[in-house]
This record gives C-alpha cells, sequence and structure tokens, in this order.
C-alpha cells in the first residue's frame, strides 16, 4: 500500500522514489576540442528505439564534461559489468584521475575507450535538450565491440550492485 | 578486451550492449481524454536533476499508450519491486488486460495509480522531443507516495531480475 505521502518537497520525493530504482551503470567517453579525453560515470544511460538505433542520456550542465559534452560530434558508450567497479568509481570521482591509467586508448572516431568494458558503442550526437540546469542527449549508434560477458553492473539505494543470479 | 566488431548493423549493435545493460523497470500510467486508464512498462525511466524534480523516459510512437499519452498533461510514474513481477509483465502485454484488475485506483490528478507499487511519483509534463518513430518525455515531478520496502525490479538479458542481496 502506498501509505507514506512525500508532498512535502518535489526534490525530496524524487529522491525517496529514485532510491528504489535500480539503473545500469554506464560511461560515456569524448573527446575535447583540445583533443583531451573526457569521460563520466552515469546511470541514465537508456535506448530510444533499435531501428534506427538511438540512445539517450541525462546530464548537469554544471558537470566538469559539460564544455567538452556540449561541443562533441561523437561519443562513446561503456556498458560496465561487476569487473568494472573500479572504473564506475573512477568515473565518478576526481575529473584529473580518471585518465591517469592506461586502462583505456583513442580508438574508433578519436573517442577514449576503456578496453575492460564488457561493451562498447559508438555513437553520432544528434540534439540535446536543455531543462533547468541539465541536458537530455540524444545519439545515433554507429557501430560498437563486445567485450567479455560480465554480470551487469547497477546502482540502486546509493550502492553498486549485481543482478541476483538468477532471473525471477 | 573488446574483441568482436559490431560493425555491420547499428540495430544489431544497440541490443547486443543493450544485453548487457541492466535497467530498473517501471510502470507509466496517465488518463485519457475520454477518461480511460492507460499505462505501460517501462524500462528507461531515470531522473533529470532533483532541484527541480525532472523525470524522463523514452516511448514508441507506434504504441498504444501513444494518443493518450501525446496529450497527457499528467502522469503516475510507479517504481517497482520483487513483489511487482507481474504488474510489470501485464503492463507489457494486451493492453485490454491492464486494468481489468481491482489492484488500482483513481487517485492525485485523476491519474490511475497501482497500490502496490514500492513508490510511485505525480508527474507534469513539460514537453516531449520526437525521435524518429520514438519520443522523449520530460516530466516535473510534483509529490509522491512511498509503499512497502522491496528489492528494486530490474530487466537484464531479456528477463526479470532483483539485485543481489549485497551490495559490491
Amino acid at each position: 500500500m502506498l501509505e507514506k505521502d512525500l508532498n512535502h518537497d518535489p526534490s525530496d520525493a524524487l529522491k525517496a522514489a529514485f532510491r528504489r530504482h535500480a539503473s545500469g551503470v554506464a560511461v560515456i567517453t569524448t573527446k575535447s576540442e583540445s583533443g583531451d579525453p573526457v569521460g563520466f560515470t552515469a546511470t541514465s544511460m537508456t535506448s530510444l528505439g533499435s531501428n534506427p538505433a538511438f540512445v539517450t542520456f541525462n546530464v548537469s550542465q554544471g558537470s566538469s564534461s559539460w564544455p567538452a559534452l556540449s561541443r562533441a560530434t561523437h561519443l562513446a558508450l561503456h556498458m560496465l559489468g561487476s569487473e568494472n567497479l573500479g572504473l564506475a568509481k573512477k568515473m565518478a570521482e576526481d575529473q584529473a584521475k580518471r585518465f591517469a591509467d592506461s586502462d583505456w586508448e583513442f580508438s574508433e572516431f578519436g573517442l577514449p575507450v576503456f578496453r575492460d568494458a564488457t561493451a562498447v558503442l559508438f555513437a553520432k550526437v544528434r540534439e540535446f535538450h536543455p531543462v533547468a540546469q541539465n541536458a537530455v542527449f540524444v545519439a545515433e549508434v554507429l557501430s560498437g565491440k563486445l567485450g567479455k560477458l560480465d554480470k551487469g553492473l547497477l546502482y540502486f539505494q546509493r550502492s553498486y550492485f549485481n543482478p541476483a543470479d538468477t532471473a525471477l
């Protein structure tokens, strides 16, 4: 039963409800105009139809990646597995350390790619829609690569999880 | 290592990669102009900033809910838990059966609400962006309700799962 009202503050209502909603974890990268690798952990990546193949994700215009992202033409969208927990954490923390290791290389379209991701899609930015201080990105998938099969990486109740071993 | 190229068909690349990406499962409902309840299972719902509190989701313009959804002013966004597996399946199948049981009622803003969801948010549609034969919806959260705490419901590798019992 839906018993507890969350009517006082829409922001609190959203946070309380989304704590109960799991999301897949991705790392999205691009290259800045000066050629530097830029990227971040995203829990909002989702598909928008498969034919034509589009992807959406949401990002804050205040994020460190925003200047590069708002000018980007192409993106690398990494699907993460349980072995990428460290990568998920690294790409959500200190920007200076995100590309300090040798776990990535410039690849298709000059994009920085983390080679231990369980899959990567290469996509062309088609549009983005500013909403308050955030933005919704729409990108068209061009190609991709599969890595090692792994359990998916989730974000749920402010922690990282894998899916349970067996389906419901 | 990212070894298998998915270059032949962007649609196949997207499907192969997203099979490895888990998503939370939601049920989104609204009321048609004639007052009928309308709703569907969504795996694309995600937050877009918490202050102001926005939510996005993607939907096919060919879906049975599209006529009502494209005219909707308000939405009920249900977070699902493991006890809502039957609801998730029902709201993804035969449209005629989706509101045939007595597990819902008209609630805030005249919206149909499934009372066993683990949380529900009430939101106002702010905009939607058509992309090919799909659309990206942006809705502003107004209020919400919390139900029973439950494990989150996931969709992953074309099956439903819960998160594992312990965090990574």
